[in-house]
């Protein structure tokens, strides 16, 4: 069992390769090895008695995908995106990455005839417009940004090349992850961590929309878990459609902070300064937060309990010592 | 006002050629040139006295789609496609086609910064799998054909590129048009009108499926007439979901043989030959026929009245004489 994580130098790519390599074993077999592959060289990571390499890899150039992706990978892990924000500026990069990015290492597998497991990871950014609520799993994607146009055909070409028998292919909409390790980005949900995140690490932090603004949430730990459980379910139970939204749960900012109080004390809470940014409001408030995911939930995978869970999470998995 | 249909040589292209000349304005302007583009040199048409001129464009390639779009274009017909069995059968062509195709005539326009009105045409094919009926305008697209996969890409490369502001795109879902002229096609539906057309013309037919298989239809006249309607759509009133299922109406293969001996009487009738096949049963019985383009109509657009109409639009229009 050889696993390929594409985007392994990200956040979920690095708890994903540290929690396969401590398990051991993927569907049922012993991991022989982990490759991390990024656009820019990753981090390396101690697997254990599980050997991880790590590799370079530009998945927006066919011959950069055929020298990482081999006929002895048996599962594939396709994580790597040009996010929201990123690909709202830079719309050629959007289309690169995640679009032909995509493409490139289906066609791949697809050349070489071995059928692995490819577990895509998609956004609830897929989701939009004017779609009436709730959003179910046989909801409409109208999405309102290019990342989510792009995740959205990587979605159809997933399940184009599973139906085709290239590939066993399954697919999950990640909910925004909360609480996210590391610094703030310019992403325009960057505040959904960093509200939290910060004043856990003692540091001042600008909450830029309403304490009752509402939005559709899981923590890292339990991201990877879906994931892992993700790749095992059974290739007969995916049906007509391998993508699905991954569970999350809807929480306000007001319910973040109350979780946090509840499990850290009322000194964090007090580090929030609320300064509205109406650019900010003005993107998230389009996104979709009343959304069912059955399907998932019926293959076993699950949401954080409550967001205390999230807040003790980041402090047992992330926060930074001393 | 320059008009452009790619896919011209096409039984659609060539119609809605003829209608436009005919109509002689599109969008409240004059017709000053209509170009007919398909990948083998299309037939010419006379178009009293609007010129129109005849090219070959692969849109494959994109140095191809750069001489045939010029900044002179105002509306682009997307029509050219690989079809269904067609696309079933070469994966790489439908790819090439239907994706990278669509893909690179709105990189070109995006490239020319005109922001033409590019009339983009799906399938019904988009929609299959496991989405409960009646489909509407907030359906899932799961289509359970590369074509369809495709199509439902091209619509959100479309939707994407109008969201940005490079294109005023709006895109329809056409039924499966009944009655087609011509010869038989590589479209899985081929025998959707071939067991009218043939015996309308005197000659046998075979039907592979059931006399109660039921689908959904518009007649050539009928869809022509929605796509000129369609390119006239005031741009604001098309909202964040630019594609919509073009109307149509259910019927069954019993009812469209009673409609073609009501209009045509008994004898046609007799010419069908029923022998099942198999390999067509098994891809059309994934296609959707409880359809309800809401959207659609409430923006102009609409059906036949009945399949006796869509009998009586093939003897008038397309019956070969003698």
């Amino acid at each position: 069992m050889n696993i390929l994580i594409i985007g392994g130098g990200g956040v979920v790519g690095q708890k994903l390769g540290r929690a396969l390599a401590a398990r051991g074993a993927l569907r049922g077999q012993a991991i022989g090895k982990i490759t991390l592959a990024d656009i820019t060289d990753p981090a390396p990571l101690d697997g254990g008695t599980v050997p991880v390499e790590t590799v370079t890899c530009d998945i927006a150039d066919p011959a950069s995908v055929a020298a990482c992706v081999s006929g002895e990978t048996d599962v594939i892990y396709l994580l790597a995106a040009i996010v929201s924000a990123h690909a709202e500026e830079d719309f050629e990069a959007g289309l690169a990455i995640n679009l032909m990015g995509t493409l490139n290492v289906l066609q791949r597998v697809r050349a070489l005839g071995t059928k692995p497991v490819v577990v895509f990871t998609s956004s609830i950014a897929v989701y939009g417009g004017e779609v009436p609520d709730p959003i179910t799993d046989h909801s409409f994607l109208n999405p309102q940004t290019s990342y989510g146009a792009q995740k959205a055909m990587g979605e159809l070409l997933l399940n184009d090349f599973s139906r085709k028998g290239f590939v066993d292919g399954r697919g999950f909409r990640l909910p925004t992850i909360s609480v996210r390790p590391g610094k703030p980005n310019r992403a325009a949900s960057s505040f959904m961590s960093s509200i939290l995140r910060e004043p856990l690490n003692g540091q001042e932090a600008v909450c830029p929309v309403e304490e009752d603004f509402p939005h559709y949430y899981l923590s890292p730990r339990k991201c990877v878990e879906n994931l892992i459980t993700g790749a095992e379910i059974d290739e007969g139970d995916l049906g007509q459609n391998r993508c699905m939204t991954m569970p999350g749960r809807m929480w306000t900012i007001r319910q973040m902070i109350d979780a946090m109080t509840a499990v850290a004390g009322p000194e964090p809470a007090k580090l929030i300064r609320w300064e509205a940014q109406p650019d900010i409001r003005a993107i998230v408030s389009g996104w979709r937060f009343d959304l069912r995911p059955e399907k998932a939930v019926a293959l076993g995978l699950s949401a954080d309990e409550s967001f205390e869970d999230n807040i003790r999470y980041y402090l047992e998995d992330d926060k930074p010592a001393g």
